[in-house]
């Protein structure tokens, strides 16, 4: 199988580094889709796979975030699947946002829902705080068949500096984390960082600090960050990141706006064209 | 509601501090089990909901790894939502071993999930990395109705050093993660702590530091930590910790060994009374 990170470079290639966030909230759904689909997972389904289409022309990159699917109960999981599943069969490369991370073979467990046919995602968001036998797991099982990581640097949230900068032997714990995201990279590849778009100095220190290493810089949009925060993570090329938007292009609407799926159309239109200006 | 850590406390005062983890592996299962569920979810369940049955008289507290659940697809789910439903009916304090952590209102989702109608469960194991943001909305979801967390402190894997016992500030990584603990559970209560049973001084300087904190104690049985290394864990009342086994007490047999479910009661009754000996 290509690697994972081929496969990114292609996408961006192709229809730039917008990668759209699939996180549906029950209350800000389309009326009409929750009035057709009375049932909360039914309605996450026929809404994550109408963006899929709609935002198709604008997009190479799908991330949906697995708390939201959780929230509604093991139908929700299903609801995960059917749009993993349609978003590969269409070309998108998948990033499933779940933040794992457990230890030693519970990590391998979840590496193997992740890659296996459980989701079969392309790739899969990782905490490191528990360390290295427990991010290693998910490198050795994403490997097998071409599939990639993206371990949490620097998050986005206004809260994250709490304990990532700290300063710990004379450089910020988010440091420390890169360091050892460029390492395994180097070693094995596909293995890729977080980096918020709402720190844009820190994001240029990380792009420096990890040479090679792919972004997926979320915060962009609805989270404040802006096309002109984000220029720093790309390389020479105009590759090696992609920016995510949740909200700002899924939910551009109120829940009863009949022109909804034009503004999500426009939405994503306006992000590509954003962040194709800022390479 | 009753507050989560006097149920807990209830627990521990009336069969020890012996928590139980159901880790599913297929592998492992019973033959008989296998093959009276082809299906592995179905298997999982089976297993489960014996091992609440076996293990009843030994503990009150149990710890579903959700990593396993995962593993087998949306069906995992349900056959983890079937065994926590009856762990609560049979009077058990349930622990969802999930390690969440996100931002904001991603964090707020994961959080109604655990103690939601998905799970239901009476506490979740949280990671702290995404920081103060990340973790509160747990903590706020937990405590409108008695439910509790445990925040990632110290874990017992052998590579959790690598970020959790960097210096910083003066002071490991591990003790700036339970000085927060300290001072959201003194705020609110119910918060506490995953510390390994691996490392026994750590144990006891983290004891010292979080006074008052439940610690849920990984590590003990089958990872190497002795009765003696978790003594450190309690408080002077004998109260205040959690000690977790999962392989030790659910698998100690092999798949086709016809005695397995009198094997398990052993090893929960053995275990009980090695952790009463450590109080």
């Amino acid at each position: 199988m290509t690697p994972f990170t081929d496969r990114l470079a292609d996408a961006v290639r192709r229809k730039g580094p917008l990668c759209v966030g699939i996180d549906p909230r029950l209350e800000s759904l389309p009326k009409s889709i929750r009035e057709n689909h009375p049932d909360p997972a039914a309605a996450f389904e026929a809404f994550g796979l109408r963006i899929l289409e709609l935002v198709e022309p604008f997009a190479g990159v799908v991330k949906p975030q697995a708390a939201f699917f959780e929230q509604v109960g093991p139908a929700g999981f299903a609801a995960m699947q059917a749009i993993l599943r349609r978003a590969k069969a269409m070309g998108f490369v998948t990033i499933l946002d779940a933040k794992r991370g457990d230890i030693a073979s519970t990590a391998t467990a979840y590496a193997e829902a992740a890659f296996g046919p459980t989701w079969d995602a392309d790739s899969l968001t990782v905490n490191p705080y528990l360390g290295r036998d427990a991010v290693e797991p998910f490198i050795e099982t994403a490997r097998r068949d071409g599939r990639g990581i993206f371990v949490l640097v620097r998050t986005s949230n206004p809260g994250a500096s709490l304990f990532q900068n700290l300063v710990c032997e004379g450089r910020p714990l988010y440091r420390h984390v890169a360091d050892a995201v460029a390492e395994w990279n180097g070693t094995v590849g596909d293995v890729g960082a977080v980096v918020g778009a709402t720190h844009p100095a820190e994001l240029k220190e990380l792009r420096a600090a990890m040479p090679g290493v792919w972004l997926l810089v979320p915060g962009y949009g609805a989270q404040g960050g802006t096309a002109a925060d984000v220029r720093a993570a790309y390389d020479a090329k105009g590759l090696g990141a992609v920016v995510n938007s949740s909200r700002g292009v899924t939910f551009p609407f109120q829940p009863d706006d009949p022109n909804w799926e034009a503004k999500v159309e426009a939405a994503a239109r306006k992000a590509q064209a954003e962040l194709a200006i800022s390479r």
